[in-house]
């Protein structure tokens, strides 16, 4: 579990990316201004000569704050067009525009993952003016369509929808996006630069690659690439799959609090705040807080919230907010009950993910790898026993495979991921446990093992070799928590404020429990093989970055 | 929405109810100590006479950290109890265990919501060394019982289940609870004292009624009474009727951060945290993330999550941390299409509590009510149209009524609490919308009404009378926005940090699109008709309450 700092990202982009990526805002720059001119010179066009079209295009007053009635034309998603003779009125985003010739425009138009062409052709009914309008609004954006949609012979190629296309014959800008935006959202949907190579160009021919930081900084335009609508499709998903599995199995959802009148769980890796005339910290996890309520009687319980940790460690897996999905149950004779359920939800969430969202995996995986879709499937035993391997026997596969290490240690990140191959080797799935971990690199709250004092009764879960999920059988028995507590280096004040309230719910009977957390941003970028963990938060946190 | 400061809670317990619990405490003491020393005895007798049940009872060794051959039992549930010739076997907590006689001692055992009578007497398989084990085990240790179920003739009134019992013939302890507890759940299961009576009996013959900071103090015990199990029941049960409505109608389920690195929504009601070097500050709302979000190309969002309030209210309806159900939507021509969606969840979400948690809305009414369940029905219009009524039209209302109140100022909380009357006669509904509040009353971020300068379209939505949301369309153009930042006393900086990643948003071009976000707590507790919002919070937040 130890930590490895990756490659710092992007050393800033090369002198010659820099002139490239400088020309081209130049360029951009020029072309918008252009745009703003024709847009500018309509209305004395407009007097100029007589337009057909004048109340068919245009910027449409603010939609709820100015008088208006409701038209009630029943706007179309572009998943339901069919060529008809009734024109089709919708709202989308203009990917694109540009007059071909006076005589006619082409856009391109979006609505969540669909694109489709509209083309904009001057008519007795359709005024020059209106197609000079069309072909100068601005990317990004968003515009009402009337438009008369027909089926085409060749497939379109720049589109989703290849064998459609969109006769416009009006159109309206309801949302005027400013013409020099800070990120092309069509840069954004190319993937990152490789490692140490920020800002540059691939090849000769192909734009400057934008780094993870210029994306993040305008996290606005770059959610709005497709990948990105796909990733957070992907994390809605796992959260429903994860609430579905949990409530079949009678856990009750619960609210823990996330300020704590104490830094309970110990540690410096914790925020602190000013709460009214005294201090108060941010929850590390709900640790605590659902073992005392397994004691209250809630004997099965789940959580999806906010988790947060003071760590100052800037790789690619750590975040100082993130998502957890935290359960903790009351079991009978073995804490492998648990265990079993646990890895039941994962293949419940597993499976899920390909029946319900194999399309959206597909869209990250062929972004991440640039193209090529080279990130392999994520890999389940076909005999769908998913393997626990005891710690000893991990350490065992470990040294045979060369790597020196003691029987009671920790395994570090680059341990983590050689043992995530041999297991794929051997057992031929990308998703197993790690069962009866030392007992000297885990909480105080870990249950020693029956079987040797140095183990405990604790386990990691690993996807392609990286760690999702963290969990144990906690002590139940306040005696052995206290000396637990008193074990540790430095010891844990099981008197202290926050930590009383916790010993003592042992005190008035508990029934043996275990449970774990995950890291729910994990799961998305392991589960679709992106490399950060940034990609998988919409607006991610890290020592530096705690804006926007 | 102006708040009122209620009656302080628990002036203090009078002098007589004072007295009564001691003798109480003192009482239960010395029988917790001759419960102690009977168990400690208990060696001393086994050494005297021989023992034919010495296996069959006792306390177990710890579950998982003690080597232990699991035996496979099946345990079963009160819930599938029936009378059988093979013993049934299952883990349940003891309410209350007494001797009656050296042969014969009761036990009232309980799972969840279910609670059993258990009967342990001597017989030649059955030492009365076992019997008086049995009547001596502590109130609220869980214990690992084998017994046969009988059918009984008379109904058992002690018990929810009526018609059996349990002839114990092995009795083990997994986990003992201390013998004298700091709250009696059964004292917990009585209804709070009323206001400004706190720890008064209310009756001669009846035990002093605990108030609630002792129960909030003592929460793990509190919360095993019955309504408090039915009440997390409910507020689980709301979690996922909203998922479910949000994703029939295609919502995301987003994850907001929660650390902001400025405090954008403005006001001093925020909590600050150190954050590395520099400041961060808690959400007090997902509010402008969603928005962006809407920008980003997410048009329908939603949010489960900690909301954060640095307001020092000590009401019944203020907490400092509660559960935000956050929402935000695209819409196409007018912000009642989202005002419409929001209604039809709700009435989800009400016929969804009637149908599913009828038996646990009764449990927590009749509590609440003192057991004389006299807490109103939930009212629901009869023809399913929920009265969407006009900010003017409810002054008028309110007016009619004797009020005197102005054209644009906000209600006051009796003011609220009296058109949630005048609004359930007139219109037979305990939920309602107040539609278009005034301009000057609402955030920044407020879209203005077409038909009144002075108005919004903003809307807050009623339970009893009582406001549980609060929602408008917000303004999607990014130079009205910046005016509306200008126009607010003290104004708002549009180009602050955080505030100017928000702004910036609009210029990307952005669908109109509206909103709105709900209490958690207040829904539960105003559904259920109990009085203080911590009754729905776990371990609630307030500005003296941060513990446990």
């Amino acid at each position: 579990m130890a930590d490895q700092a990756p490659p710092a990202e992007g050393a800033g982009p090369s002198k010659n990316a820099l002139k490239k990526a400088q020309k081209e805002a130049e360029k951009a720059a020029k072309k918008a201004a252009a745009k703003e001119r024709e847009l500018a010179e309509r209305t004395k066009n407009q007097a100029n000569e007589p337009d057909v079209s004048k109340d068919n295009y245009g910027e449409l007053s603010m939609i709820g704050s100015t008088p208006y009635t409701p038209s009630g034309d029943k706007r179309v998603k572009f998943s339901e067009l069919k060529a008809e003779e009734e024109p089709a009125v919708f709202r989308c985003t203009v990917i694109n525009a540009r007059s071909q010739s006076a005589k006619l425009a082409f856009l391109n138009l979006r609505q969540g993952e669909e694109t489709i062409q509209a083309v904009v052709a001057a008519s007795e009914k359709l005024s020059k003016q209106m197609v000079k309008f069309a072909g100068s609004v601005s990317a990004q954006s968003i515009v009402l369509v009337h438009g008369l949609v027909k089926e085409v012979k060749e497939p379109i190629k720049s589109a989703t929808i290849k064998n459609l296309e969109i006769h416009i014959q009006k159109l309206f800008i309801i949302s005027k996006a400013v013409p020099q935006l800070p990120l092309q959202v069509e840069d954004a949907e190319r993937p990152l630069p490789e490692e140490g190579a920020a800002e540059e160009p691939q090849k000769d021919d192909e734009r400057p690659r934008v780094a993870l930081a210029t994306r993040l900084d305008n996290r606005v335009l770059d959610l709005r690439a497709t990948h990105n609508r796909a990733i957070f499709t992907i994390k809605s998903g796992i959260c429903q799959l994860y609430s579905e599995f949990m409530q079949s199995k009678g856990f009750t959802m619960i609210q823990t609090p996330k300020l704590l009148g104490a830094a309970s769980e110990g540690g410096s890796n914790v925020f602190e705040c000013t709460y009214f005339d005294r201090k108060a910290y941010l929850a590390q996890s709900p640790q605590l807080y659902k073992q005392m309520l397994v004691s209250a009687g809630f004997e099965r319980v789940f959580e999806i919230g906010p988790v947060f940790r003071a760590e100052n460690s800037n790789t690619a897996r750590h975040l100082t907010e993130f998502t957890g999905l935290d359960m903790e149950m009351a079991f009978e004779e073995d804490y492998h009950e648990v265990v079993d359920l646990i890895v039941e939800m994962l293949l419940f969430i597993f499976n899920g993910l390909r029946e319900r969202y194999s399309k959206e995996t597909d869209i990250i995986r062929e972004w991440a790898s640039g193209g090529k879709n080279t990130i392999e499937d994520f890999k389940l035993p076909a005999d769908g026993k998913v393997p626990i391997i005891p710690f000893k026997e991990g350490v065992k596969m470990l040294r045979e495979a060369g790597e020196e290490l003691g029987d009671y240690e920790d395994l570090s990140t680059p341990q983590e991921k050689l043992l995530g191959k041999l297991v794929l080797e051997k057992y031929g799935s990308d998703f197993y446990v790690l069962d009866q971990f030392p007992l000297a690199v885990r909480p105080f709250y870990t249950m020693p093992s029956p079987h040797d004092a140095n183990l405990s009764n604790s386990y990691d879960m690993f996807m392609r070799g990286q760690e999702i999920m963290s969990g144990a059988q906690r002590v139940h028995d306040p005696e052995l928590l206290v000396k637990r507590c008193r074990a540790m280096d430095p010891p844990v004040n099981p008197d202290g404020a926050g930590l009383k309230d916790y010993v003592d719910a042992f005190r008035y009977g508990c029934p043996p429990h275990a449970g774990g957390g995950f890291g729910l941003e994990r799961i998305v970028s392991f589960w679709a093989g992106v490399g950060n963990v940034r990609l998988a938060s919409l607006f991610p946190r890290d020592p530096s970055r705690v804006l926007p």
